[in-house]
């Protein structure tokens, strides 16, 4: 048997050079003080070879930046090119440059994976479009744009637990293989065994009833809602679309939150502009350059936009409100506005932008629109739900949701006139066991980012740009 | 349009009672000093109505503890029963009793939602086993002991993201969908568009080939060891495991990280024990009740021998250490430990009590029964790979985890000796372009719940029991 180990800190040891401290570049560009003895590891970014002296740029990921290095031209080699793995030991020293606080004197340069830089299709000192990067998923990683992405996105992942934990909600994993098709929309996914496992079972469905991928754990967190005063779910959720839109994706991650004993559309929307401005503002202060990467070159005017919106409360209008602002429009719409008919992304853009580009509430929708489970308003003869939409300007429906309806005679009849009364008997049966009034909401979270960065594409705010290229993932 | 509205505080205001404070019964039961006007919502545990005063438990899932509520008989009616969704207003004072801190005396009590017991199969007082309300997963949540699990698991998971987050690992959501089946292994489910939208395509395949449920996140992760040093993922996996176990779900979460520059396998050991050490520590710390209903009730020898397991290092032993133990083993095996077989559950419940009841590593496994993306550690005759599972007392494999192979050469060869060079060609071309040394582990979530609390069946430590009643979830 082997011995005791090391602590935590051991890990930033390095294990080949045994006497030197392992700091990630943020640390190294952060630094206070010189060093001596410090490792760093990261790719090369870029490789300058003068007759005196040797400069590389360093970046292992912890940050937009990358770290000087500078060496003597004896440590070239032919494999420490653009693209290559290192490991660079040396002295940490304040750096001459005003851009940058501290810079790293080498004394050796290991390359322990060199790269093929002639069949690399990232080049060096390179802007790659999106469009381009989006070809190799398994590669795109390693460009500055992505990189910023996937730190962001952890960030603001980061940002929508600690929200929920900091208000003391529950966090739920609602299943993702489900035999409820929520609401029976047809654009579900349907799972099997595949052939292999198939044929060792020997009947015609896994489960013994056909299974989907979730579309929503709406449902699933509402039972939670009998237990429970505030919950809430962020996971992936899944629609069959078959469209290739710049705002669609079979899989998606969709923050879910359910607040029990709450009788307010209010209080629904009093969450969704917390949870949004809360999580912005963590994102936008702790990765401030990543942020402005994108507020750079991709979305120019939307950095001051954000800041606005931060500021300001978010309106709120009506559906009714909202058909009447879009009758009196000057403009002529496809599909002409009429109370009763659904608002088409035409209508919610330029309700937006009447508001003032920012981020608009519309409650209050036709009873007929929406799905059994929502609250009737009993506000005839214009009858309607207590429904909200967030909309917001570029991206259009960012978060939906509503008070639901606890009141067991009224379910009842609303799902026996859908005739889902048997395949919603659980959900009624809620309702009989002190069943309190509850509502909650979801909001997209790839939606989410795109809005913030104001990345046109969707597949562009996603790891890994699926079934895109031939090496699929 | 309507204006203004208050900021995230207001929530805890009531709604109906406008001038009275909401508080959790968490809030309630630790308050430091009496208070007026005090809202509590929740379910009622008991009523015990005596001649001169009316007693009432309400609980909110906020802790295990219910508030005690006294009132005048008065306000006793017909629907506030067991299960019952009240709202009390009143006064929070000192209780007289020893065992709680805080007693709120009622002035108005309201039932938002009557509770039909004569149906309810939850009864007041009594203490359902786990087996029984597995038959009611929209209701089990009302339990006490699924409500404690149902918070150690949500404690647990903000841990498990804390502890990464802290660590500077960046969080990658891996793909759920993907046409990957990871080591060619029988045991997937295969994803179709429903009937519904399958007519509306024209195509035998959704994404134009066969796709799956991911079974683990790791090789996605490694695409990000290209860029990043520490990354994970915390999601669902999928299994289509034909088999009833205790042991077994088709759908669970597994935690998965992977770190690049590394070179030594102790560096992944050393994460896998933090982590554990880490997430134990802050959910007992989080969750003392809870976890001591478990350690009561469900497994009453667990908790010392926790205690014990957070204070001492991890055990480690290599697999032919192990193989030597199992064959000086003073008791006969099913299956004859021999040097190159597989350890059957038999065997690591042996070594885990040779070890003392202990998790145990063991490193080092045949170089034949690992998957080609181990990194070999040329070490014939005995030839193995550096990989490690972490085995621990009534669970088995806990963890599992490798150096993976990043040198070209051999995994070129080892794909082509295994036929998949064809499938894995992007995974090479990692290889091409700055392959730094890296490797990783995952842990299963729900093994790991059920360790700590001493669960038997893998059932109870999900929110939903899926597929096992009528109501189908």
């Amino acid at each position: 048997m082997l011995g005791a180990r090391g602590g935590w800190r051991a890990l930033r040891r390095c294990a080949s050079l045994p006497r030197a401290v392992r700091l990630r570049v943020r640390e190294a560009l952060g630094a206070r003080q010189p060093a001596e003895a410090v490792t760093v590891q990261g790719w090369v970014r870029s490789v300058r070879s003068q007759k005196e002296v040797l400069f590389l740029h360093i970046n292992d990921g912890s940050s937009l930046e990358s770290l000087q290095v500078v060496a003597d031209p004896s440590l070239e080699k032919r494999d420490l090119t653009f693209g290559s793995a290192v490991e660079v030991q040396g002295k940490l020293v304040k750096s001459p440059h005003r851009m940058q606080n501290m810079e790293l004197q080498a004394e050796t340069i290991r390359v322990v994976g060199p790269c093929d830089i002639w069949s690399f299709p990232l080049k060096m000192k390179e802007r790659h479009p999106l469009e381009y990067v989006r070809q190799f998923p398994h590669l795109r990683c390693r460009s500055n744009t992505l990189g910023a992405l996937l730190r962001i996105r952890s960030q603001a992942t980061a940002a929508i637990h600690s929200f929920f934990q900091d208000n003391g909600y529950v966090h739920i994993h609602t299943p993702i293989i489900t035999s409820n098709d929520c609401e029976g929309a047809g654009e579900l996914f349907q799972i099997e065994a595949s052939r292999e496992a198939k044929d060792s079972a020997e009947k015609t469905h896994f489960f013994n009833v056909p299974a989907f991928l979730t579309v929503s754990g709406q449902l699933h967190l509402e039972v939670m809602a009998g237990a429970f005063t505030h919950m809430f779910t962020f996971g992936p959720t899944f629609r069959a679309e078959n469209s290739q839109s710049r705002r669609h994706l079979a899989e998606f991650y969709m923050v879910e939150a359910e607040l029990s004993f709450t009788e307010s559309l209010q209080d629904i929307m009093q969450v969704m502009e917390d949870l949004f401005k809360t999580v912005t503002s963590t994102v936008l202060s702790k990765c401030p350059r990543d942020v402005e990467l994108f507020h750079k070159y991709i979305a120019p005017a939307q950095k001051g936009r954000l800041e606005q919106i931060l500021k300001h409360k978010f309106m709120i209008i009506s559906y009714s409100e909202a058909v009447e602002i879009l009758k009196q429009a000057p403009q002529t719409f496809t599909f002409k506005p009429e109370w009763g008919c659904d608002l088409q992304t035409e209508h919610e853009k330029y309700l937006v932008k009447h508001c003032g580009e920012v981020p608009v509430f519309v409650i209050n929708y036709p009873y007929d629109l929406k799905p059994f489970y929502m609250r009737d308003n009993e506000d005839g003869p214009q009858h309607t739900v207590a429904a909200v939409d967030l909309l917001v300007p570029g991206v259009g429906e960012l978060c939906g949701g509503s008070l639901r309806e606890e009141r067991l005679p009224f379910l009842e009849s609303r799902l026996q006139r859908l005739g889902l009364t048997d395949a919603y008997q659980w959900y009624l049966e809620l309702r009989k066991y002190g069943s309190a009034p509850h509502g909650g909401f979801g909001m997209g979270f790839e939606r989410y980012l795109q809005y913030i960065l104001g990345v046109d594409n969707i597949k562009d705010v996603i790891p890994f740009p699926r079934f895109s290229h031939s090496c699929l993932l």
